[in-house]
């Protein structure tokens, strides 16, 4: 009598998960038949895609509307999003109040990524996706990757492949499922529902999907812009330690095996892991970073034209509208308002090898959308023009070790674009840069060196890692792969 | 110069935290000389505190007022906290929309307890202090129970003793800091920091103060109301575990022994935890529950008279007005207004070994107040004559089971206290009762079988388990230790 009922049914060996995603790391290429090369497959998605995006008015956009009362845009089904006014007061920070438009999507999406075993290797269901506000429309995302507005077919789309695995996940094996945080910095409160489940089932593979390996797709993360943003925050939840990729040669100068002993967590951090959650404890205890709702008609320092709503300087975002037409998406044609950065944006973490461990720095810091106030956020995650019109003590302690680091002290560096279906040309370089210096010396109230086992420890959570710091989480499971030939 | 400074002190011992608590829990006396037994140090302390509470008027409550465009009640320093109006939508509930009034209290305030061994055995410091809203005025509260405004001493009284600890805990070894949530119902988006720091310095003990150890308030916890609520939310986070209390002689029917597993992790428990983080997880993307401010002078379905802001059926609570004069606490007197329930609740945790191993029927479910939308509460949490004006269907699963378990499934039962700073006579049945059927079936949406060492590893992190939950896993870990003789 007493198992509970249903069990989920178990995984299809006893090896352990981090084995098997260790296995699935090293698999250079994919163990299922599958007729064109990745390639061949994706330019034939392209194609297929067609999507046009045109700028337009604020007021042109069908379908959405400016609220009469605080001038928020919003859809006319009250579904997808609403862009409004945030005043933020931030005291203790480097610009203790501003204001500034922000996106409310109330709505849990779902980043579903399905996991199956083809010749004992892990296998992940991608897709060719396009997205209006990438650069070049097409990036490969998660298998699912759906707001609930789109899969209610609040716009009378279609339905949205694979959402049913998803909604029955107590039927399969649930490898990862926990809400995170988007820009905390755009979105106000945002989460989606990041969800990695394994199938033993046959799955049905359609024209835009296909089976990659883990192997295949970090390669594909050091190309640039091509997996998106919601492909690394799921990725972010796997954590391959292990199962062989200890074995792969190292890089020479011990960089790899300081980054094998990081993942595997053996031996530990510098700091303890009550340590680092007292840490993260005391800054939510202290910030005193507080918001409340302005309308988005009447913010100040900005300013309305038909087109856009920018900042008086000319820097940070703007807000536009876009038409947009497509082939394959779940709706033929629709149009939107979009947050627009201006800058390229430089997203970066120190590393530094401490007792032959691989450690991140990483900074405490509080943004206007997070639910609880802090979260973990890379080293350094800023867009330098912006402090043109900053005060000094705004820029970021880091910024200049990071920009002047020479090439040999950076491992990782890729040009990458965040969530096209909010953001236009929202693009950043990712980088991980070997630190100079005293590790210990390089600490202050706000930064502590972790390893990428404590990383991953936390990032079964919601709230302790904010989506940058998940990309270069999921960059820094990448570099376990053999490096390209 | 690979560490990192400045370290935080090494525990006096290499033996691990979970056998070190385990060893407090067995030590039934303290090993600390102190002058006065524990009885006669606590009525001493009665005897000095000389606490009068009276009613009085909403509106002659000094220096409170009545927002002129709300009517919240408010404190004119701007700090304390404030009672306004809310209006909670829960289309899935079983009331599926309700108003009521609500305590804003956006202050981390600091629940500390400091940790010192003495003969090799952990002691804690603990306070006896009074609250207004206590039947019995005085309890045992942890070291340092301070808001911000407390500490910062906008009522011009006493600085709060060793409230430096905790301003300078990167000096001392941290066992545990972590934000947590209070009564969802009443409070809106409060959260308290629990901390508890060992210190190896010598301490100077007040004389409202006593080194006890965690044998001797475990044995204090079942007697009526004595732990206060603050205290045994810091003890949740204490898991005591292996160090001797496995050699314990057993209940005789195997009770006591599984509990010992339950505590020590292994075996694991009926669900993985990537299953029920998963099960949080479903919960928390799917509640409805959706809340906003509303005034507190036009609540529907409330009325004011000049002594209380009541419900029109008469039952759930009131706000209502106290004049406190008081000799020990931070300040002479003050007046302030409280929430007055109305009926004893019954909070009871469903237990069962199954494979051996004690496990707990945790329900996850919303709150007007959660930070984070679910939380997992004990198997039954209410008030049983609320469901007389409320759907039969709003009525617990298991009260029934609960309310008429007989003697020998009930393993713990006791009337407990809440916050005496905030509520008034907030009384509540405390049990641990057995559970009576087949495991699985008692599992439904809501209910799911958890270890105490699964509970224990959620307790790091916030928002996981809420206020009335961690009261009854402190009773749990209490059960640890020896019987009364």
């Amino acid at each position: 009598m007493n198992r509970i009922v249903p069990p989920p049914p178990p995984p299809p060996a006893l090896r352990s998960l981090q084995d098997r995603l260790a296995r699935s790391t090293l698999a250079e290429e994919s163990r299922v038949h599958q007729p064109a090369s990745f390639a061949s497959w994706f330019a034939a998605a392209r194609e297929r895609s067609g999507l046009r995006v045109d700028r337009m008015e604020l007021d042109g956009l069908r379908n959405w509307y400016r609220d009469p009362r605080t001038g928020a845009l919003r859809h006319r089904s009250g579904g997808f999003f609403t862009i409004d006014g945030l005043d933020v007061r931030f005291p203790s920070g480097p610009v203790s109040q501003w204001q500034q438009p922000i996106i409310h999507q109330p709505e849990i999406g779902v980043l579903g990524l399905l996991a199956k075993e083809f010749d004992g290797v892990l296998h992940f269901l991608m897709q060719a996706k396009v997205e209006p506000g990438n650069r070049n429309h097409l990036q490969l995302s998660p298998t699912v990757q759906a707001t609930r507005s789109n899969y209610l077919r609040l716009h009378k789309g279609r339905a949205v492949p694979y959402l049913r695995y998803f909604q029955e996940r107590t039927r399969h094996h649930v490898i990862a499922d926990v809400l995170q945080s988007e820009q905390g910095a755009w979105f106000f409160r945002k989460r989606n529902r990041n969800i990695v489940l394994e199938v033993t089932e046959d799955v049905g593979v359609e024209e835009d999907f296909r089976w990659l390996t883990l192997g295949e797709i970090y390669r594909l993360l050091a190309v640039e812009d091509i997996v998106n943003m919601d492909t690394r925050t799921t990725l972010s939840c796997l954590a391959p330690a292990g199962g062989g990729v200890d074995g792969v040669p190292d890089t020479g100068d011990g960089f790899r095996k300081a980054l094998v002993r990081s993942c595997a967590g053996e031996p530990g951090g510098v700091h303890g892991m009550a340590e680092l959650l007292s840490w993260i404890t005391e800054h939510r205890a202290h910030t005193d970073l507080a918001t409340r709702p302005v309308p988005l008609g009447e913010l100040r320092d900005w300013h309305s034209s038909p087109e856009r709503i920018s900042h008086d300087s000319g820097r940070f975002f703007s807000v536009i509208g876009v038409a947009v037409s497509a082939g394959t998406r779940e709706v033929g044609g629709w149009s939107q308002p979009m947050i627009e950065p201006h800058g390229t944006g430089v997203i970066a973490m120190l590393v530094k090898e401490i007792d032959g461990v691989l450690h991140v720095l990483m900074r405490a810091s509080a943004e206007p959308g997070y639910v609880d106030g802090v979260e973990l956020s890379p080293t350094v995650q800023c867009v330098p023009e912006s402090y043109e019109v900053l005060p000094g003590a705004a820029r970021p302690r880091f910024l200049g070790d990071v920009l002047s680091a020479p090439p040999e002290r950076i491992r990782f560096t890729c040009l990458l674009s965040e969530e096209g279906g909010r953001f236009h040309h929202a693009l950043n370089r990712y980088l991980v840069v070997e630190a100079d210096g005293e590790a210990g010396l390089l600490e202050d109230r706000d930064h502590r060196w972790l390893t990428l086992n404590q990383l991953n420890a936390l990032l079964r959570h919601s709230h302790y890692l904010n989506v940058q710091a998940r990309s270069l989480v999921a960059c820094l499971h990448s570099m376990l792969a053999p490096r390209p030939r």
